[in-house]
């Protein structure tokens, strides 16, 4: 990873990262298609978008199609018939949030599908051969997160199976066309993100996430989580921050030095009717809409802007149609794509701070 | 409309029709927005498609946002933002089947909006002023369609009707820009057929639909009532088959003369995995899809096929996204454009018969 420029108040940075299909300009906000295709969206929508990379879920697709299917259909770039960069979490925190009875180990987790009971082992050897045949150009490492609030002990032990696994994935990587990525742990102990980091640099991953940051409704507590994790963190190689999509939190961790991004916030929101716009929140069910001519945002670029009125995307949602939320989706899409391409210029302008600050100001409720 | 081409053959005929937002081609298969949307699709999508002309459903449209709604923002063109051809129905068939509490007398029909109980008066006058509101090329007369099987006296007073109602429309509809068609009945009673279309060709409308033609399984039933509904209607005006939309279907339609269909058939099946092609009917949730990697139907220019395997669109429907309904969509009706397409070329070429009968014969059950 090139990095460009680094904004002089803040550690935020603009980079480009370069991998097997292609390269990605960071800060980058990845789309998540979760089982294989943005939810309601053609791979040719979401390239409108401007987005250059995409998510998609370990965990639902080693279910089905099964990553097996998957390598004997080509791979997921084909299979899903988008040509730039994928990134495959490791299926870790699908597996406690959505599988049956769980069984964790120093092996790794034993666990049953939701959809047909099969019995399945994610183990950091599985967790690699499963990303391998699904051909993505980033794999993630399989981490141990343990449920927050939890005691210092508690975290410590994650830190430390987080270490062993990451080892074990490292040994059992084989696809030298896919870079793999380390998670760190430790909650907000400063120690023990220290630990972590230094522990997992030393084994020299291509790129680190920021794992089990908890991230809501109180920004401070964001603030506080970051400020410990980035620092111990190579400068040349990329930083991702799993599962954070709120144009705020976005801000802040770009502040904080994070590069890289992934949520199903804006796909779900938008399907909920519920847009984003440089200006604020835009509910598209409000009766406010009902006779309104103008676009979503004006001066946005997607189709739901340029061809649709409120009115309509209003009547699409009141109507059940599914229109409504694919038009709505692609506008939270390409909003945040856009948001990325002005901090982008923001940092290389040197004044990333103020005009995150402003933003922050205008979305504040 | 001009005609360009009668096949030797039979009475199919390929013509150009000229509308106010475009011409169009004919024999032309319109896909139907009943909300205002194909649904899933956007209109560039349906564009792509090939589709010259869309029907929208002025009941749905009058229930809600309403035709004074849609009006305000500028008529269902811009609303919908399609710039091409768009016919709307009278209201009259959903009004029977969908609304609460209908009841009908000589002035029109009373009913109750299957969305919120609001009561609404649906009379020749009042589907011409929502119909106008709307602003489609094609407005269509409010006509009486019995319920079938019924007696010949009730069929005749619905022919008797159905006159009076058109003769209404004609008096109150007032848009210069806009074409409003008169529909024939008479069931499949030759002497009944030949009074409705003598009394309405009188009113000189500028096109005619065939009403009442039921159609399905019983092809030779197809056969007959349209044998006894066409040869009254003037040779130089478009006729219009309303809601027909099986290609077997239109195949002997347009053997009779028939130059405009829709139907909802291509996109309801579309959204439940069932695609048409020329070699037949492919249903994609079929276990055999699953590690197949050829397109839905070789040759088929249509994004489905173009960009994705028969095992991904497998895939989108066992795990219920909306992607899956969406290319099938899109596929059927790209189906259904290519092979009016190919009718059209038959017909100039003087070989419809043969051309239609090859594939009867390959769909044949």
């Amino acid at each position: 990873m090139s990095i460009s420029a680094t904004d002089p108040g803040c550690s935020a940075r603009v980079g480009l990262l370069t991998l097997t299909h292609g390269t990605v300009n960071t800060p980058a906000f990845m789309p998540v298609g979760t089982q294989g295709t943005i939810k309601g969206l053609l791979s040719d929508q979401v390239r409108a978008t401007g987005a250059e990379m995409m998510l998609a879920n370990t965990y639902h697709l080693a279910l089905r199609p099964g990553d097996e299917t998957v390598a004997k259909l080509g791979g997921l770039h084909s299979f899903m018939s988008w040509d730039r960069p994928i990134l495959t979490d490791s299926g870790g925190f699908q597996v406690f949030s959505l599988a049956d009875r769980c069984k964790m180990s120093e092996k790794g987790v034993v666990f049953s599908s939701h959809i047909d009971g099969r019995r399945f082992d994610l183990t950091p050897e599985t967790a690699m051969s499963i990303q391998q045949n699904l051909g993505a150009d980033v794999a993630m490492c399989l981490d141990h997160c343990p449920k927050l609030p939890a005691d210092k002990k508690t975290i410590a032990e994650a830190v430390e199976r987080t270490i062993r696994w990451a080892r074990r994935c490292r040994d059992a990587h084989q696809r030298p066309d896919q870079a793999l990525f380390a998670i760190t742990q430790g909650a907000s102990h400063k120690d023990l993100r220290e630990q972590c980091a230094e522990e997992l640099v030393a084994m020299d991953f291509p790129g680190y996430a920021v794992g089990g940051v908890s991230v809501g409704e109180d920004r401070e507590h964001v603030h506080e989580a970051l400020k410990v994790s980035t620092p111990k963190l190579p400068l040349n190689k990329p930083r991702y921050l799993m599962g954070v999509g709120r144009p705020e939190d976005l801000l802040i961790a770009i502040e904080h030095g994070i590069d890289m991004f992934d949520c199903v916030w804006p796909t779900r929101n938008g399907r909920n009717a519920s847009c984003m716009t440089f200006e604020g929140t835009v509910r598209l069910r409000n009766a406010a809409h009902k006779l309104d001519p103008r676009p979503l945002e004006e001066g946005c670029p997607c189709i739901a802007c340029r061809q649709y009125s409120r009115a309509f995307l209003r009547h699409m949602f009141m109507s059940g149609e599914m229109t409504g939320p694919i038009l709505a989706t692609i506008h939270n899409l390409t909003f945040l794509q856009r948001l990325m391409e002005q901090v982008r210029s923001a940092i290389m302008e040197g004044r990333y701070l103020a005009f995150s600050r402003e933003l922050l100001a205008k979305w504040a409720p």
